[in-house]
């Protein structure tokens, strides 16, 4: 029952020069499901990625780390399974890891440090290397420019619908390209973990500025969704740029840059957002907006203390606007010197509480009409400062207890 | 449906010498409903309290707080309203709070800087004053030293049982007694708030011994339960010591204070642990019990983001062993430098991880022997250091959902 979830027509999605991607059925933990994807990059391809900050990171997530530090020959494939997360396996799951980079490297010309692979699945139990092994030539065999619907497809665990996004936009008079895809909706089914988030481009961008790029715009998409609060092993967030457009961004003051970062931040919104659309037993989407903070750290403790409050995210499930519990939620967020008489909260444009109480024009009836709607804008305005975030989450419904409290078999 | 929480026979909650309770139906958001509790102390009783957090803190909280700070002529009566939590009220609100108190003060004869209000119910609504000023005579009327019963009946919201309990002690060859009472049940119903705990002794404990002990108690009681990490605005514990057994703790080297700690510490965990038990929708009592931490502070940290997550509690709603899960918690708990390869976890007796990975000899059909259970200690160690911390919380089920996504009504 995702929220306002679009698939774009297949006409809509743009492949990107330089970037092929092959799908493939092994058999990871179901059969008869594509289970693993590869990407693949033509040489110059500049490629950086933000990963989990859980301190159980997955192999795959180390191997990744490793080998985007290696400034070697450059990043020229990824190779991503779903059906296990290979995360809690300790040193056999890293060896595992490496094999299977290392036998796509064996069919694809390459040294093994200039592949990064991506698991998402169950914890805790060891990757059926064997399988997936198996299955790489299949994958190979596929690749081809437009398969990024199939990608979609490819990556998906407990998602309902298949998430990408795509567009095109003008740089130094020459078409550049973004497309990607992300999965994730949850910290997802028992001990299916992960959020994973691919995005390409045709416009060449050097590789320490599109590592800042990738960091900037994680902090404005992939690490601004919330659904349950729950940061898996193995979330990752790739960005690759080919330069095959023949655009090359020479630096941040490049004046397409402006242009290809707005690009890559709608089209990463996007699917960041799409997870949250497609979240467990999501009903509604909400975007949560902090206003007047003082700084952009207790913007951000108030967003995710209303975006994780149980009560507040089963109110919304409810339509109930339920003031109360959101000032609550402001109120424990740790901001110790908070002035609650300089609150202000918003259902979209009905101003339900001010100066931190009941705004007394504000009719429950209007705040109720808002709450009916599947996307609301929660604005709080704390009045000490001009710092501002936005965080997006959803609603908490029966069926996400439904989801999570299935048996994993 | 609550998890193994026992109301004690009558027989066994045993007066406290020079305390006397009133508890009437004052008509404040429902007839026929006891709603309005009064406590009378005898002159000479020490009162201290512990309260929220939360910067959205209710009247009567900011008015406990003037009271107890001012040394005057001490604390000689609590009063407690349920149905309104006269909270996010603003001035109107301080001023109906002090009208409350200079009502019960002029009717029992003192100054209303004696008497310590307590609200819980809807938040953001006018307190009904007038209601409550009719009732107060009634409470007072009713005011005897057995009335513990009706005192836990008189402060339940939502709660689905009275949470009252007691025990006697001998101290310096007398005995001493401590009873206290209870409520609340996550932060409850939609917009009703509160967590309130009452414990009285008839020993004579000095006034700044007696603050120092309460706030030991509660961290050892009140503040480590959790049920859906919602601080509440209203949120008070308070013990008062009549000294009316004849025995009074000289000071904190008395040999009879450590009785008198041990004494209050099993009574306040009892009725904190009582308000876990009767959590909306809890079908299981989780203890989290993290050893091995660093200090006491990252002890909680991982308790309570092990206590808080969603996926975590689903789980245990579900009887499934879902170790990652867990792990997963412990990961993005907030320890920077953790060396996952230290971590091991115990469901009660079962190894299930071990050294960050799962545990060799841990066969899953014992995990689910023991997620079957009602009550399941959660043991986690870190291999960081010494310190160690406990924390209580419950299952997430949809009744859970159920509970908080009725309206208001």
């Amino acid at each position: 029952m995702a929220v306002n979830l679009h698939i774009p027509d297949e006409s809509a999605i743009f492949p990107v020069a330089g970037v092929d991607i092959g799908v493939a059925e092994a058999g990871i933990r179901k059969a008869d499901r594509r289970d693993l994807t590869v990407f693949r990059f033509e040489p110059g391809t500049t490629v950086a990625g933000v990963f989990t900050r859980n301190r159980f990171r997955a192999a795959p997530v180390q191997v990744c780390e490793e080998n985007l530090a290696d400034p070697g020959q450059g990043i020229r494939a990824l190779v991503i399974n779903t059906g296990n997360a290979n995360a809690g396996t300790g040193a056999p799951g890293l060896a595992a890891c490496r094999e299977v980079c290392a036998e796509l490297a064996k069919l694809m010309m390459l040294d093994p440090r200039q592949v990064l692979p991506f698991s998402t699945g169950v914890i805790l139990e060891p990757l059926p290397v064997d399988r997936i092994v198996a299955g790489l030539p299949h994958a190979v065999a596929d690749l081809r420019p437009d398969n990024w619907f199939n990608a979609a497809h490819g990556i998906m665990t407990t998602d309902t619908l298949p998430k990408v996004s795509s567009l095109r936009v003008n740089i130094d008079g020459k078409v550049v390209t973004v497309t990607g895809v992300s999965k994730g909706a949850g910290m997802i089914r028992p001990n299916m973990a992960t959020m994973l988030g691919f995005v390409a481009t045709d416009a060449g961008v050097p590789r320490e500025l599109l590592a800042q790029l990738t960091r900037d715009i994680a902090d404005q998409s992939f690490n601004r969704i919330t659904v349950d609060g729950d940061t898996s092993t193995n979330d990752s967030f790739i960005i690759a740029a080919t330069g095959q457009s023949g655009v090359q961004i020479s630096g941040p003051t490049h004046q397409g840059f402006l242009v290809l970062r707005a690009a890559l931040v709608e089209i990463a919104r996007d699917l960041a957002q799409k997870i949250v659309r497609d979240a467990e037993g999501a009903t509604k989407f909400m975007t949560i907006r902090v206003e007047e903070a003082g700084d952009s750290e207790e913007a951000l403790k108030v967003a995710y203390a209303v975006a994780h409050s149980p009560l507040v995210k089963t109110a919304f499930y409810a339509s109930d606007p339920n003031l109360g519990r959101i000032l609550a939620a402001i109120g424990y967020a740790g901001i110790e010197d908070l002035d609650v008489d300089k609150v202000n909260l918003w259902l979209d444009d009905e101003w339900v509480a001010r100066d931190g109480g009941r705004n007394p024009t504000y009719r429950e009836e209007d705040g109720q009409k808002v709450m009916q709607k599947p996307e609301i804008l929660v604005r709080i305005a704390l009045g000490r400062g001009k710092a501002q975030e936005t965080v997006y989450t959803c609603d908490f419904s029966h069926d996400y207890v439904s989801i999570n409290a299935d048996y994993r078999s």
